[in-house]
């Protein structure tokens, strides 16, 4: 194992990480950016290193900077953690450059798994459904009417070379595509110089479903159930549970089988999650491959009893898993809700600020609090919003909102504006409580119906 | 299932059935005595009822004030938690006569358990192994000494109406009986009036093991395992820990037959805790029930993913046991320390005061904190020292050491001093991490050996 770690990260999740290396016996080197000199994850590790301001492109995304604090301070691994480096494979290669272990998949996988067209390549060659669409590229609207007809609209029309939501059309009828695929292909070429143009079909009312999945370096993999994280807005979870109440245990097996396949295909390592579309008719339609731990991962450790941090650094160290497939047991249900410092009534505006007052949630079993935050601490405007993840388990998923009803019910933060009261009113929603909701519901039919409580 | 339920306690006990009683939808009345205007527990409840002075006699402890609140309140039940009157059968007779549940066994079982010599009887009657000592009262010095060459040395002399230590006497060798039981007899004359003596043998070098129970209205009875309590100063419990490494699966499955039976044959009701002990050649004898939760109960509650408050609620509300004896799994290894406002440098004094910084653990699987403290809050002088329970559970036993380790590392309390160093101290000492500790370790030998940290 391990002797000594760096936590390429901040908030919350370098938190988690040194409290799981703690438990290992392993010593942590946090690193911190100018903005970050009174944060938690700095004052809980056994090292503290300054890395930059607080820009994170001068200080969390400073490579050079990060490989030296682990150089000087002869550890052994780093942690990534999520967002920031954790899926470059840059740094990844100059990791493994400086001799330092990097915890996560080798970087040529993150690098194939982080360019989507080549991931979805590798996917149907794996055999792993993908969302139907044009097989390479669409050269006139004769082809793209052709294929339209076939997927069924509606479908999207999108720029090989894509970006910033430019050369992108949603296409709902026949008559509109002429129009579209004209537009698009002229938009993309003045934002590209590059006008070629590929097709997906549109899954309408679908439902996000992942896998967790942890594979070590012996080509074993194994899968840790899935999480529904349809509850999205901006993109943003909001929302996470386990099991999901949308597939039968049919599907649950299936979708398991195919990750696991996927994984093994592309000789995956370390943990990772693979997501998912699931259409209306029941089928999935393989979305992308996260190459690192994941916001969300809580739930699903609430829900196995198996700590994925934990597994993360015991299969960077070159341990072989001990845990089989049929040993990994899922109990009970399990939900997950990120409380963010934002404004819910001002179209969720960053609220940074100096927290006053801090009363976190506690007590009884099944809830569970991850948060970098503290009373007197002053949230910086430089990086995410996230102030807790409050994840909670129960027998069954009424228990399971209860008990986070109760959680939010306590949960007092003073000083900064969080999306509490949000939470709190999209539990109580009723098309919630029966678990109806799909992808668009959260932005399309709850945030238009909802009234901010005045306070 | 009540729609009101009063919570006739304090502290940690009483946030923890408000908790309890919130996520089953039920409403809470807390009541507090005028030293407690602050306390957690009336903050968190739907309703609070001042019920008298600090004194405990005056508040907690009186009958009248607390069926008051409950008849103003229109309460249907009454949960007493432990201490205080939880095992005061008049007032679960009064609650009776109210029309009010008490959330606990009938009246004329906590009678019967709570006189050690009627329970010692009725356990006889059962079939279930009590402590061997004399069948009645010891007339004479002849038959005193017939009976301990029977038993075997040490053993203990007791004044039949003893109590505050008055009339005992050990006796470790027969040259000595003479004269401890002339003494003992005289002492008890002058302290009681009543000088009938009885002797027990002295399980010497043995383990405390409990086993939780929990029984409906309809004569199911169940039990949840084994908690080992045997880490014990002046006979509180400071660190519990399920299971019990000193029992094998056959002990353990016996010990659980045991005491369901014994549950049975007093007609026991809602959850209890009979405790044993556990000699060097393996042979468990009764000791005594607890007709109430226990303080240690979260460890058996993470052991075994059962909530017993809810329980408790849900048995006393008329509802049959949904669980059955086959469906109780305990998983991993859970442990708790106690934390208290006392300085173990000063043989434990008391350590009230205002806390005026907290910060608790937090975060990662298995590990749960309960307490009713918060930053700004004064500690009374009147009650218990407890601040907090920490309890920690690990795939085995080295996973919840090490969690709890973690734990304490995190812990802050400023402006109280608390007994967190002692805890982390006994948790790396050899002798706890391999098990090999007994009732009279922490007294006889830690604290000898113990040297409290510098600061």
């Amino acid at each position: 194992m391990f002797k000594k770690v760096l936590i390429a990260n901040r908030g919350e999740i370098a938190v988690r990480i040194i409290r799981a290396c703690r438990e290992l016996g392993i010593q942590t080197v946090a690193v911190y950016s100018e903005a970050d000199r009174d944060a938690l994850h700095m004052q809980l590790a056994d090292e503290a290193i300054c890395i930059g301001p607080a820009k994170a492109t001068d200080s969390y995304l400073n490579m050079q900077s990060i490989l030296s604090a682990a150089d000087v301070t002869n550890s052994q691994a780093i942690h990534p953690g999520f967002g920031f480096l954790s899926e470059n494979s840059t740094f990844a290669t100059m990791c493994q450059e400086m001799n330092v272990v990097f915890i996560g998949p080798d970087s040529e996988t993150i690098e194939q798994m982080g360019n989507k067209s080549n991931a979805r390549d590798l996917m149907i060659q794996a055999g792993v459904p993908v969302i139907p669409g044009s097989d390479g590229f669409i050269t006139d609207t004769e082809k793209a009417k052709e294929l339209a007809d076939k997927l069924g609209y509606p479908v999207m029309l999108k720029a090989a070379a894509g970006g910033g939501g430019k050369g992108i059309r949603k296409v709902y009828k026949s008559e509109e595509l002429n129009a579209a695929f004209n537009s698009a292909k002229t938009e993309a070429k003045a934002a590209f110089g590059d006008d070629r143009m590929y097709m997906e079909k549109i899954i309408e009312h679908a439902r996000h479903i992942e896998v967790q999945l942890l594979a070590d370096h012996y080509g074993n993999v194994i899968h840790l159930g899935e999480r529904d994280c349809s509850l999205q807005r901006n993109n943003q979870k909001v929302i996470e549970e386990s099991p999901s109440v949308a597939i039968s245990e049919k599907q649950r097996k299936e979708l398991g089988d195919i990750a696991v396949r996927a994984a093994k295909f592309v000789g995956y390592k370390n943990a990772g999650t693979i997501e998912f579309l699931l259409d209306q008719s029941g089928h999935f339609y393989f979305m992308e491959m996260n190459t690192r731990i994941q916001v969300e991962h809580p739930v699903t450790e609430m829900a196995t009893e198996i700590d994925i941090v934990k597994e993360q650094l015991t299969i960077a160290s070159g341990y072989k898993l001990t845990i089989k497939q049929k040993d990994v047991r899922i109990t009970g249900h399990t939900i997950e809700c990120r409380i963010n410092a934002e404004n819910p009534a001002f179209n969720f505006a960053p609220s940074p600020g100096k927290i006053t007052y801090l009363m976190m949630p506690s007590g009884g079993n099944g809830l569970r609090v991850e948060s970098a935050m503290f009373a007197g601490y002053v949230i910086p405007p430089y990086y995410d919003a996230m102030v807790a993840k409050i994840i909670t388990k129960g027998a069954d998923r009424a228990e399971a909102i209860a008990k986070m009803k109760r959680a939010l019910g306590e949960l007092v933060i003073e000083g900064i504006i969080s999306n509490q009261f949000f939470q709190e009113d999209l539990l109580a929603d009723e098309r919630f409580v029966n678990g109806s909701y799909d992808t668009s519901f959260l932005q399309d039919t709850f945030l238009k119906e909802w009234k901010p409580r005045v306070e």
